[in-house]
């Protein structure tokens, strides 16, 4: 159908692939081993109550990144294949890029290297903001380009992470400023550096089918059913835990009824779009990340979800295309939408949250609103009153600020290494099509012309 | 396509949603609060280990209600994506409405509404009545439609499940009689009310294809995976919640094999039915709850689950036709079949098992057929013998009385709501279709008439 | 469209599932009950905590074997729902024989069966094999066939687990040996028997559309996200199950990579084969079964992920395309290159892993390399050193060669079982199409010389 790129820089992705594989196994063999195994029954018993605890979150992520994700990308009708395999391969190589780095890290500084759930936990949260910041860019890119963003987004990851909540202490038990905003941003950077200043036409299959826009809905509705989880598995166990559990659940479900509301007053026939379904739905559980823990009303996390549903909607219906004229920056699955906003959203309510605690509590000392049994917020500005609840406040904003400036100049810098031509960019007339990796006949979706040609084809194999 | 109806009636659905969501936002800042945070470590411990017992099976439910049941719904292949989204929106728009409610009624007793994951769960158990009944009349109603039948269909589920559980005394941990008999009699009642006499011929949108039956199997299967969650959730934890989820097990394992038997046998040509597959395999779940954590032996459990299954399959085979030539009642999805019949005999069932156990234990004193450590049931009846267990019998027979009874009524009431012309119910040749209300180009599926004008939009593009 | 085979066989199924639901009742009535429940609140507290900790991965398990494996067969582009139907009637099937069988070999030691949660599952295990092996036949085979396999399989699983962990003591955690290797060639015996010398050309309708491979593609990785519960969920709870985890996980994602190298280095074009993938990621969860639990470092789980992924990728490139020219062994699925080779390849990794951990040990006596914490490990060679340690490792040898040997021989027999006329094998020209077995137009997917009667017939239902 279509000339394939010439077969060398083909043979880039196995060849970098195998290399970080060995390499990979070299670091294991070197540096990371497994806990000593507990001596005592007591301690014993603790682990495996520990394990029950967190493996069930655990693999509700592990459902929501695969399945969920990998899904809601598939609204491409002729795409779907690359865009659940290049999803996985990247969940994948950044998880371990990310327990190398982590290793490495820890390495410098105690010489050993435990590997347990917790640290795999982490390292997949520095896989997700590669899964995301790729969103801006899916289809036309090519694998290797795929892996690059990851091996340069995995390391900053680190270093925004730990700049906002380690050395800024920043509070954001559920990833909305570090994970969410920070990949937005570089995925932008990313998509401005690698398509430069050329506005693109539509391309001819980038239009979703019905089909397609259902398996994508379908993976909306998993990562929404999920996402609780996702929020709450890093937080304390106990009262902390089951709030955030609450708050998440309470902000995505007035994200989805609030989705529907602002679609359809957006379009002149009242119709609603898939698209803002299949991303505004998801919109209250990036927003509530940063507050989800925190002491405030069941109704603010409703609040905030509405806002953030309405907030994506308008940016998919304004935003997007503004962005793509007048700066000419190219966002395939709005990232901008579901990320960007609602991240800056959940950031804001994050500082209002601490001012409007600190004063009810030094105004009514009330237990109802104070710090929600966070021992991190309690430690962090709880007992210093209205001037340690205004510095944790700045904190929240330098954070956010620390996050989109750190991730834009990255991402712009990434993505300018992308441009490498060995990396093998495809060309435009076979970007969205599975056909250029995979070996997968491309003909289902759309009987055009070439469909007599194939009723032969099938006609014939009939007669066999 | 065609004429889509005026738009002032379009304009309801966002209007009614956005003040919905306004009324809740209100509702929940002057009424609605979490539990305190749990003062000392030994209380936090409590709260840590209650929610790792809940939380996944809450998110099984979850998955369930969001991913199984909408899947089920898409076997209408050009209706899919407003099956998915319908039963979502509903989902989520009833749960808050149910905790709307449920604060009310509590504020009227004590003042004070705590928000956990408990209360949530019994909201969505209203819920879930509301995307039942909805399955009589999928395809043919407006999403206003949908959230009147919400509106008014949890209040009357409060008030059912208070008069058979809390005044009558009925037991039925996984809503054999409350949820599934209730809904599917409303359901049912709506339809009538709504359709009215006129038998309709049937739509050439309504029959499912390959691709749109493999779909709706995949959400029965969901289902039939996570169905002992949902049973077992509210059972006290311990023997009575174990003695559940394998109840439930074996009842959904034989209806799985009766299924294939019972459809085999009924087909000329013995080929099963797909509609069978969907429907049959789930309904031991339904029909189990009664008795699920009853003092039984495991036996019962599998005779009723092949003994609901075969009842479904028939159903099914005659009694869904016989209903609509006889007393023109439609029932789209069947759900007679599954909820309305499995869900009386495990209401008998209940009856039996109770006499049953009473008898056992007053005969032979043997403690493995005594009532299965379940305190409710001790109770209402083990210690009263034989007597006891008689009036405990009679209850269970006027519980489910009553939720027919009440259940039809409330549903013609809400049919003849339905009517109303402002709710926009789309006229007949545009039912079953995606395109009314989603921006949605309907036509993968059928490559009919417009294929030539498709192609040529196709090739015309590929020109770009 | 074609003429179906004749009435009486088709009746068969029904009768033979109708007479099997009879004897089950039966035997269940007689021998099955339910466990005491726990008389004192300390009992019930330790029964509610088992629960917490087993049943979300039992709800693991059971969403792979349903839905996971359902759908990864489903890449047969008109045979999806029959894959679906025929795995999910089988897995039910297979575990109420199993849980018969289970009965009968309790009855006769101690005359009471107590059904619980840990019996479900290694029911389902013995149910797992019969899955596994009707792959090699997947499509040619008629429903009582697929029966018969399981009627077969089921005792001979039982037997062949009692000599090779039992009697033989092999240490197997998670079926390495016991599940994989045993239903590979179970299933590769009766596909030769079965179908002969006779080499096949291509069906017409073995060929994947895009649309089934991403389908078959969503069930690979659901099952990949489940396999740590898979393999984990028989062990201690504690460390080792902890640590069963965290190999299974990363022996997997070493997989999901080295899959994308290996595929990608052997075709000519560099391009992705779809089935390299949907069955390569999963190669490392196969092999790990057999060591997951045991004293190795981290790097071990990642080698072995590799190395089975490399196997994987190169038995379908080479070894399968041989078999069937060489010796005429059909084997649709490719389950000697996902079970086969990868557990051969585990059984292998344990020997080594017992060898050196006892080197290790002996020398150095550095606790961070001695077995576990698994009590079985340490009983059955620990403490006896170098010696123990080596006979350990003749036993997994062993165990290798029992698997291998009984299952094939097993199998043969069983093939030959199914040539029996009565069993309705159909005809080949009715192969792998859905319509033989269910009342499905299947038209769908491929719009051929069939396509202008159906637009007709599409047309004239719109005029209604």
């Amino acid at each position: 159908m279509a000339a394939p790129p010439p077969a060398r820089p083909r043979r880039l992705l196995p060849l970098f692939l195998g290399l970080f594989q060995g390499a990979l196994l070299l670091f294991f063999t070197l540096f990371v081993t497994y806990d000593k195994v507990s001596a005592q029954a007591e301690d014993a018993n603790l682990v495996a109550n520990q394990l029950y605890g967190t493996f069930p979150l655990f693999q509700d992520i592990q459902v929501m990144l695969v399945v969920g994700l990998g899904l809601l990308l598939t609204f491409l009708p002729h795409y779907g294949f690359s865009a659940l395999t290049h999803n996985f391969l990247l969940l994948n190589f950044s998880t371990q890029w990310a327990l190398v780095l982590q290793g490495l890290l820890r390495h410098f500084h105690h010489s050993e290297i435990h590997l347990d759930l917790h640290n795999l936990l982490t390292a997949e949260f520095a896989a997700v903001t590669v899964l995301i910041s790729v969103g801006a860019v899916l289809g036309r890119t090519s694998p290797c380009q795929l892996l690059v963003v990851a091996i340069c987004e995995v390391p900053i990851y680190f270093a925004s992470e730990w700049a906002i909540v380690t050395h800024l202490g920043v509070l954001d038990v559920g990833g909305t400023i570090t994970i969410h905003v920070f990949s937005c941003y570089f995925g932008l950077g990313v998509s401005k550096a690698l398509f430069g200043a050329a506005q693109r036409p539509a391309h001819p299959k980038e239009t979703p089918t019905p089909r397609s826009d259902l398996l994508s809905l379908v993976g909306t509705l998993i990562l929404w059913v999920f996402w609780p989880s996702f929020v709450a598995v890093l937080c304390e166990p106990g009262d902390a835990q089951h709030r955030a559990i609450l708050n998440t659940f309470l902000a995505m479900s007035a994200s989805a009824v609030t989705t529907v509301v602002a679609s359809s007053l957006l379009e002149s026939d009242s119709k609603l779009s898939p698209g803002h379904l299949q991303n505004g739905s998801l919109a209250g559980g990036v927003a509530i990340g940063a507050v989800a823990n925190m002491a405030m009303p069941p109704v603010a996390a409703l609040a905030l979800g509405s806002l953030s549903a309405v907030a994506c909607v308008l940016g998919f219906r304004f935003l997007t295309p503004l962005l793509a004229r007048k700066f000419a920056v190219q966002d395939q699955c709005g990232i901008h939408n579901l990320h960007g906003l609602p991240g800056i959203l959940g950031a804001v309510a994050s500082v209002v949250a601490i001012l409007v605690a600190s004063e009810d509590s030094s105004g009514s000392q009330s237990s109802q609103v104070s710090p929600a049994g966070s021992n991190a917020t309690e430690a962090a500005w709880g007992q210093q009153g209205d001037h340690g609840a205004g510095r944790q406040a700045l904190r929240q904003a330098a954070g956010l600020a620390v996050a989109i400036g750190g991730s834009l100049l990255a991402g712009l810098l990434t993505g300018a290494v992308l441009r490498l031509p060995c990396l093998a960019r495809p060309p435009e007339r076979l970007c969205f099509d599975d056909s250029l990796y995979f070996k997968i006949q491309d003909d289902a979706e759309s009987p055009g012309p070439d469909g007599a040609a194939e009723e032969g084809a099938l006609a014939l194999k009939e007669q066999v």
